[in-house]
């Protein structure tokens, strides 16, 4: 089966008919079907297919038992509206490789896996990279069991009722330990490759990133009657530290959104008792992140004393900088250097992977494939064709210069 | 029954052991629990009770056909979250000032009713004033119809299950031709009275308001990979117009409040694609609040178009200047005047009520009891004990005066 082929029947399972976005988030409907798909791609290449202590899927060519595996994948589930790329380009061009390394005449010495990780989005408990962050160890099980999403289902149910047992969830170092590389090939999520006008590129770093809980909380009064001296409205700092937060990050070379919001009471006619805002901030290196986190807060803990709005910053998650491996990440450049007519520059990305979860415990690399607008979580994500199958030849030469002889 | 005994047996009833606010939205069961307590009081004192063909609420004393009624009465829904007065103290001040004048020996010439209207607030439907709106023809039985709360229940099937016949529903000359005057009491929405020392006011006239909905559409991005100069960020030039609507107020004299807000996808890693903001805003004049919205609407479109995110305004509601009849204001004021030894200043509002709705039907007119803290549409909304004996004082003198030989 075609890249194109694969790709065209993935590409209406969870998609909204009203956003044109998808709407694949785990243990849901829509992810089995993403799930039953996998399982029918490994299927129908004589891959042996198995489903681990996690939830996640792998297609194994050869014996895993033997060591030293190649691995490649990504994930099948997406954020609310999402695109179609994030994620099921990685999986899609992980079994269009095989099927080229096969036409190839390829032989394999090592043992070659694709894999699918579980709730790599975290759109329905909140948190990223479960399936690869339980299988590291970097989320324990008491941890997992808290997840809960909007309505109260909790992450063993979810997986309960998608058909999948919760009692064996935790770390697998196991199976870890008989991995030699894991490549990830994923859509860039930012417009680099577009500027130097390459298709392909290898990943340098993930960038320190973390989210800021900002509870600006004022006193909730009659939006017509009450005097301008009199209020305490948190609207208004959160206002102000939203336009600070641009300007930080302006000046540190860095990036910083509040795109989630929730007020109480929320009314037209009420000014808010609470505002409560959500910092997503990112740099190239700890020390211009905590400049901008540190200069937010500050300019944000003055606009509330001015209000007279009580300020209270929560950070609710920090992941530092993830350098994947130096040497897997030079031999594929030394790879697509020779294999291919291709310049494949080497770049850092703002983004969290599944690949940046597990390269603490083995190694890893990133490859990434044009994307010509950038935009990304969100239906307007597009990569041109021929840049996917570009990337599907490179990562065919990386897997074979990794894995055959 | 006393004021305070009264009191004290509403005051439970759809309050949030969370918040400690009240959440008695029309047609739910908070909301029913009410409208029994106000059936068992008009029938503990003998009066005739009766629901108008728009859910409304009716106790006579005396029939209501021989005309030039003397009305009294508020509602007894709330905001969320909102307080115990605004509203009840109208209807609870009714049945007291009632059996003061009974006390006193007072002989009824005209018809005396006392009347809850349904659905003031607007809580759930999200128009303010339904019940006083259908009645004076204000709001026509198709808009009535189209009115669908956030679970998309419509007007109708909630009445309907509420026991009421939604086929009813429409304007009621006939009910409104017999009544020669309203007078609705209600907590002070503001400070005006604590700040000059006074216990009770006379209402001048409501501020003409209106409500206008911003719609910043952006575009949808990954906040980690986004680079700022690729950024179409919504939330910035809705941050902006936040702040230009508190410049505009000041500088008008005027109030403007962001107080809700609708933001997709709502996620901690996504730029927004739309922030919807709504703006409030009143004015003691028409040209000042058209000073204050076209200023901050003309800002926010220079904002929008600086981010390359597009702007819609659509004005969802207006109400103009709302005079209360002259005639029964003065004579209000020449009433407690003469009856008490309170000063009572005449203030205009920032606030809609009932009492302006129907104010181009009959004569109305309105008392306010002080809050000291001008806090309302909040748990923390109050008025003293002896403040609220005062307003039945005052309330019964009144009635004394327009309804009693």
């Amino acid at each position: 089966m075609s890249f194109h082929s694969m790709w065209a029947e993935l590409l209406p399972v969870g998609r909204s008919s009203a956003s044109g976005g998808y709407r694949r988030h785990a243990w849901t409907g829509a992810d089995a079907d993403c799930r039953t798909w996998f399982q029918e791609q490994a299927e129908a290449r004589g891959l042996t297919y198995e489903t681990d202590r996690n939830g996640n899927q792998w297609a194994w060519l050869g014996d895993p038992a033997a060591g030293n595996a190649v691995v490649t994948g990504s994930h099948l589930d997406s954020v609310p509206d999402g695109g179609a790329f994030d994620g099921p380009l990685g999986v899609v061009s992980a079994f269009a490789a095989l099927d080229e390394l096969r036409g190839r005449g390829a032989r394999f010495t090592k043992p070659l896996g694709i894999v699918n990780f579980g709730d790599e989005e975290g759109a329905r408990f909140g948190l990223a990279c479960v399936g690869s962050r339980l299988t590291s160890g970097a989320l324990t099980v008491e941890q997992a069991h808290r997840l809960t999403d909007g309505d109260g289902v909790t992450l063993p149910q979810a997986m309960e009722s998608a058909g999948y047992d919760p009692g064996t969830l935790g770390p697998d170092p196991e199976r870890l330990a008989r991995i030699g590389a894991f490549v990830e090939l994923h859509v860039e999520q930012g417009r680099a490759l577009d500027l130097s006008g390459d298709r392909i590129g290898i990943a340098s770093a993930i960038w320190p990133h973390g989210r800021w809980r900002f509870d600006f909380r004022g006193e909730a009064n009659h939006a017509g009657t009450t005097r301008l001296a009199d209020r305490h409205d948190p609207m208004l700092p959160y206002a102000e530290t939203v336009l600070a937060a641009r300007r930080e990050a302006e000046l540190a070379g860095a990036v910083a959104t509040f795109g989630k919001i929730g007020v109480e009471p929320n009314g037209v006619n009420a000014i808010p008792s609470l505002v409560r805002g959500w910092l997503d901030s990112r740099a190239a290196d700890q020390a211009s992140l905590d400049t901008v986190v540190t200069g937010v807060e500050k300019a944000a803990r003055g606009y509330a004393a001015a209000h007279g709005v009580d300020l209270d910053v929560v950070r609710e998650s920090f992941t530092p900088v993830v350098e994947f491996d130096h040497a897997l990440r030079d031999e594929l450049g030394r790879i697509l250097g020779k294999e291919t007519e291709l310049r494949v520059p080497v770049l850092g990305t703002g983004a969290g992977h599944d690949a940046g979860i597990l390269s603490d415990r083995i190694p890893t690399a990133m490859l990434f494939v044009r994307n010509p607008t950038g935009v990304s979580h969100s239906p307007a994500e597009y990569a041109a064709e021929d840049d996917c199958v570009a990337g599907v030849n490179a990562l065919a030469d990386v897997l074979e210069g990794l894995a055959c002889t």
